[in-house]
């Protein structure tokens, strides 16, 4: 039996905090990749306050969003997604987390992963 | 000395395909991943009509679109991902691609994944 995670928060400069790129909504791609597994988990939007919020918590948080992918990591379900390292990419307007995942998985659906469908017949 | 990687279209069927959900700007965002070491390496908008060139051939294509990531594929430097396996998330607007990564790296900065940059001090 593991022990239960709980999130320590990434200590993101004030630099890197002003270098992120939201778009026209205010809003930021956040990739989450499971960080024993390797598998990509989901892809969450997040606005300045919720990327603070879980930068500063270490734990992926939801909040209000104009998309409907915000509001769906593990608040209800408990299958939470703590952050362990946390990386933005070459153009400043992609972030991706490496996660613990708490529980079955990340997905809403109930599957580990919301990449569950696969392209082919 | 591995063999020169060459596609291999994905089969995706119409009602597949018709399930994917395009944004406002007609884009869908695209994270490669890869197959091997199973790292990230970017995320890529594609419109329909790259979504469907991408899996015709069997690699990520580039094209015509808003926003500046697409474009950036290994056109110029050679260093292009071929798809094996394509996964489409349970909203239907956001796309998973495990490539076989040609070359040195998948970022125009010349760094193996567009994710070199991590948050901390």
């Amino acid at each position: 039996m593991s022990a239960m995670p709980t999130g320590t928060g990434i200590d993101a400069t004030p630099e890197q905090l002003a270098d992120v790129k939201f778009d026209a909504a205010g809003l930021v791609p956040a990739i989450a990749q499971d960080i024993d597994t390797k598998g990509v988990l989901l892809m969450a939007w997040l606005n300045a306050e919720t990327l603070r919020m879980t930068l500063d918590e270490g734990r992926m948080v939801s909040g209000s969003g104009s998309r409907q992918e915000v509001g769906r990591m593990g608040d209800t379900s408990g299958d939470r997604q703590f952050v362990r390292e946390a990386y933005f990419d070459c153009d400043s307007d992609t972030l991706l987390f490496l996660v613990e995942q708490e529980g079955r998985g990340a997905c809403h659906t109930g599957e580990y992963s919301c990449f569950f469908r696969r392209f082919g017949s």
